[in-house]
């Protein structure tokens, strides 16, 4: 159970990442994206000694908080630009969010999908009314992919989370946790890219009535650079990711490494093994599918509960927990 | 798609089964058992032109709406009774809900399983502090053991379905759901042993407030019995099921009978292609785990929408359906 635990400088965040600029995009993606519940389990809190308050991303539009960035970006785009369309590279939930929020607004929207991705997930994002391009399955491929359409059809692109636009919008998920559960001592998210690890230290930092509630990420250890980030103080950028969760492979970015560095109180790495466990949890004790990616906030609870319990300590004998479950596109698999 | 339209005599239920007997296990339960929530998903409203009101048993305590039998029927023992304990034979939900009630009234439980049983149900009934005593897996053996510890011990049986008490604990799920949504035009329900449909029966022709729901009960085609027993208006009580809902298998009993016989507005028989269908939908669209007995009312709904949908026309445009989710304790599948 690698732990780091950080000093963050907390360092005001640049100008557009402020307090009304999150506050802006609630607004702006009301109605459009579900508030989703916040949901607790006795026998869960009872296990872990603490109450743990499961910010429920998995009952969103689309299966995963992506549709808030996503929705985000699209609402700011100017009539000119809305007419040329949006385009992105993911193979992921981003594809999905973003056919989403282009059929929400009536836009056109590209998707650049690796020809390896599974028929069901190009599927599924047609299904949106998306076109899907494919391309060889290589990073390289994708980005002249995208750049492609970009030049020939002026398409936006709305990056899987490396813009304001995107942070902003993740953001939005801690804002509703700490609207509806205001005495958190602590929020634990996952991270990947870590559009929804900055969005939701930002809010942590903004959002609290009287002071800074504490952010920790959980990350896979097969797909560690955020780890690695933090711990050697600069960027890593490169990583052979090797994990269950497929929605956690990317290396944080530009907008996002900047914020985290300056924010985030500590980061926790779980193996596939605890990944699972914590699926386990949600399947069997809550009846929810919770897709790996977003069962390793609390499989990364569980091990800094186990081992590095002080931190949460506070004062409070039974802390209090937020837990972002980002969302719950799994396959079915049936009897 | 094999579909029987009742024509219920509506004959007034045995004195038992009153409006005041279900009110006193409403009463008498409360506190001891969930009261679960009703859920609807819009995009399933849309895609079945219905309104669905999901009775979310899966989520009661213990994964089912056993425990409301269960309890109902522990709390009635006498304080002698309860000295001595309960005993049931059961591999299934029943079992681990009567060990959870024998728990919260502090009294001893036995349970006997089919040497056969799956390890892992055998463990979850005795980390519910039952004792867990294997027998052949036959009928007969099961029975022959059971009387074993009656007659060894004074345990009181507490049978998985066909007991008065157990029928009207089971009502309690749908008083509640027409508490929640009286405007219900109609209630599907699985149905096994029948106490839980015989309860639903009986709720329905109860508490609306100013006529009687109609109760449809879906049923898997391979465990057919209550199907073959209604067309034949006479009990079957021999089958050889084949199924995946494997907790539906038994057949109809004394007290669940004429109560289902007299009560009931149609029947309808789904393939375990259609249960795995319904399982889907649950899965990837309401992130939910349902086992194949809870996914069986869906999926007898949809059929009944696809074929019979004049069933529910009833003057409305948009006909409001409760569907109940009878439990959701399926084996836990790691990616």
């Amino acid at each position: 159970m690698p732990y780091l635990e950080l000093a963050p400088e907390y360092a005001p965040p640049r100008s557009e990442f402020s307090r009304p600029g999150i506050l802006s995009a609630v607004a702006r993606i009301n109605g459009f994206v579900h508030h989703t519940p916040v949901l607790e389990n006795a026998w869960l809190n009872q296990q872990l000694g603490c109450r743990v308050h499961f910010k429920c991303e998995h009952f969103q539009r689309g299966g995963a908080f992506k549709i808030r960035g996503a929705m985000n970006s699209v609402l700011q785009l100017s009539e000119e630009q809305a007419s040329r369309g949006v385009v992105t590279h993911s193979s992921g939930n981003h594809a999905q969010a973003l056919a989403i929020a282009a059929q929400m607004r009536g836009i056109h929207c590209t998707v650049v999908m690796p020809e390896n991705s599974p028929a069901v997930k190009m599927q599924a994002t047609r299904d949106r009314g998306a076109l899907v391009v494919t391309c060889q399955p290589t990073q390289a491929a994708r980005i002249a992919a995208t750049q492609e359409i970009i030049e020939r059809t002026g398409a936006t692109l709305v990056h899987p989370f490396d813009q304001a636009t995107i942070v902003l919008g993740q953001a939005t998920a801690a804002w509703e946790l700490l609207t509806d559960v205001p005495q958190l001592d602590a929020i634990v998210a996952p991270v990947g890219g870590g559009g929804l690890l900055a969005g939701t230290c930002l809010s942590a930092a903004w959002f609290h009535p009287d002071r800074r509630v504490p952010v920790f990420a959980a990350e896979p250890t097969g797909a560690d650079d955020a780890f690695r980030s933090l711990q050697q103080q600069s960027l890593v950028t490169e990583q052979k990711p090797q994990t269950i969760a497929d929605g956690l492979l990317t290396t944080l970015g530009q907008w996002t490494w900047p914020i985290i560095q300056q924010q985030l109180s500590g980061i926790v790495t779980v193996d596939d093994q605890e990944i699972n466990a914590a699926m386990r949890i949600f399947w069997e004790r809550l009846k929810w599918i919770v897709e790996p990616s977003g069962a390793v906030s609390l499989a990364g609870l569980r091990q800094l509960l186990a081992n590095q319990r002080k931190i949460f300590a506070n004062g409070a004998t039974e802390p209090q927990i937020g837990v972002i479950i980002s969302g719950g596109n799994r396959d079915f698999v049936p009897v």
